[in-house]
């Protein structure tokens, strides 16, 4: 009954450490993403977006990037999930257009998050989390991610400095990365020696606070079939888990990334391991190993394995964070998912320059929103 | 190509001056919803609302309505459009069902504004306006109002009295409504001799500040067919208009409504005289007659008379705010939307006890984002 629907424009604006306007990161990568689709209007436009009214000011996304692209009175609208707020809005375009009721949206995914200091940002940001049983009770985003990480240290055989190996391979790819932040290469002693910023994170370990956009261009399958380069969605899975850590039977298990990617692979009708790409939700190094073991690309406790066995590089069986990950690309939170997504059109398109995976076809991208209560996972795959 | 799809159950939450929980709130509505489908599962849950991060520090609703009903990991998320994210929400998981991703979804407007002073609120409820263009030059939400309100009695062969016959119609209704906020009756002096908040608009032109929640559960026709008393969506538009009222043409059109309207009774196959009931965005006295005449009911500049000529009683031939409207049932920003869609829902079949209108057998919902910014408009009918 669905619509098949393919991705036909794609644009990331580069990571700023501060950006002087949301409208204008947010018109930046529309613009762009509308000229690589050779468009000049679609039917919607939905804009993922964490917390702009709180890092902003400025509410109602939808229909601001409408007025600033001269294409009122198109509908538009914002979905939020958090740091998983790109792949949502990705998500609800994606099923308006295989509906039949769009032919062809705008997603941009945007995030300012420069314009309050580290504190407030960090108060903001913890909002992801179970705000009366987690947040008012002392945590903050970093330290919920601490206890993870503090746990898998002491029930698995792995040393911090074989988990820190994540953020080496994610500066390396950064490196040549067009649109990354940290475009500095870093070795274990240096990011081993980083400052303690929530004991045992250090602060190689996190992703860091910045202002970015995201676009995409999607459409149905009567129009892209007109596109040499469509890269057609054939997956998608969406789930949730408890908001807070104490509701979950094990602190190390990434129940809703499970079943997204089950729900996501079974309608690409796909098994994991035929993936060439995987663009993951590396906001904390440990996170990464907990989700390739949700993936079921390794068994649980061995996610760590995939640095130290060299599997993640750009040539090896689990090729990740390739344009340098949440953690050198940057992590501006509801924009997140959006770059995941362009960064994985350009690879199965062969665009991807230094940072092309060899004969990349397919790929995942997973986002996560909060710690881990909201999954979004998507399968693409190349025309050619 | 898509399916169709219907309420089957609807809940509202008393509107309450001060809540005490966001969670708690949301919670009530969906049980309820839930219970009066007599469901205990859905496929999906859309959660409309504007800010409750800045409201209340939680962002990530989607997981949290889910975790609170037991029902991870089903995919949720939140959708944002101002006050009208209740109306979006209901537009999203209406697409999701009628494409074939999901048979069935909760959607849930929630909003508590108590939980900050009147001030800050006020700041927080401006950012569905332009920030920088409006806000940062120092704009407030009632004043951007009380501008159109000047320009209304001034080109308008009208006076104030009349306007405020709508607030006066409004706490009639509320009266009887069993979730209304201020269910107090008060005579059109009464309310002129209110005090001024922004020349012109006096407190009885605008709606007040407070807390609520209400729930829809939406099903495909093949689970709807088996509910007596399904509400059906026969046509949905959703527009956008320019965030700045300087980027307008006439500060006394609204556009959007317009077309929204148009494109909701195109899809219904109806025109805007054969509803039965509407329920309107009356934020504030002088958007009545502006909606009215935006949907084609009222010449411009004529929409006032509907209150003056009592056209809109309950058993009069435009009857709307049956259960209050936002002026007197309470208008919880995001939630609004949904409170509409709800009452709507009573109406249509028949159980709106003392607010009943006579033989309503299809209702129009107008629910409005900022000044007009976004316009979500749904056409409903009953099954009987």
């Amino acid at each position: 009954m669905m619509r098949d629907v393919a991705i036909i424009g794609a644009a990331a604006a580069p990571v700023q450490k501060r950006a002087p306007s949301i409208r204008e990161l947010a018109l930046r990568a529309s613009v762009d993403a509308l000229a690589d689709a050779r468009l000049e209007h679609v039917d919607a436009i939905v804009v993922g977006s964490m917390a702009s009214g709180e890092f902003t000011g400025q509410h109602h996304l939808g229909p601001l990037v409408a007025d600033q692209l001269h294409l009122t009175p198109v509908p538009a609208l914002r979905v939020e999930a958090a740091c998983a707020s790109g792949s949502a809005a990705f998500h609800v375009a994606h099923v308006a257009i295989a509906s039949g009721m769009y032919d062809s949206a705008l997603v941009t995914g945007v995030e300012r998050m420069s314009g309050v200091s580290t504190a407030v940002a960090s108060r903001i940001l913890a909002g992801a989390a179970d705000y009366e049983y987690e947040v008012e009770q002392g945590a903050s985003f970093v330290g919920l991610n601490a206890m993870v990480m503090r746990r898998y240290l002491s029930d698995f055989d792995v040393g911090h400095d074989q988990l820190i190996q994540f953020a080496v391979n994610a500066h390396r790819n950064a490196l040549t990365s067009p649109h990354a932040l940290l475009k500095a290469s870093v070795t274990v002693d240096e990011a081993m020696s980083s400052r303690v910023v929530a004991d045992p994170v250090r602060l190689y370990d996190c992703s860091p606070i910045c202002d970015g956009a995201a676009s995409i261009v999607l459409a149905a399958d009567e129009v892209a079939q007109d596109y040499d380069e469509a890269v057609w969605v054939r997956g998608a899975g969406l789930a949730t888990d408890t908001m807070s850590f104490h509701d979950r039977s094990d602190l190390l298990t990434l129940d809703a990334s499970r079943i997204a990617a089950e729900r996501a692979l079974e309608q690409a009708q796909m098994a994991v391991d035929d993936v060439d790409v995987y663009e993951i939700h590396d906001a904390f190094t440990v996170m990464t190993p907990l989700i390739l073991e949700s993936l079921g690309l390794y068994p649980k406790g061995e996610g760590w394995r995939a640095a130290s066995d060299g599997e993640i590089a750009l040539d090896g069986r689990v090729p990740i964070s390739t344009f340098g990950g949440l953690k050198a690309r940057g992590h501006p939170v509801g924009a997140t998912g959006m770059y995941q997504l362009v960064e994985a059109t350009h690879q199965l398109r062969g665009e991807a320059g230094s940072n092309q995976v060899p004969a990349a076809h397919t790929a995942l991208v997973q986002n996560m929103g909060g710690t881990g209560s909201t999954i979004a996972i998507h399968i693409l795959e190349a025309t050619r």
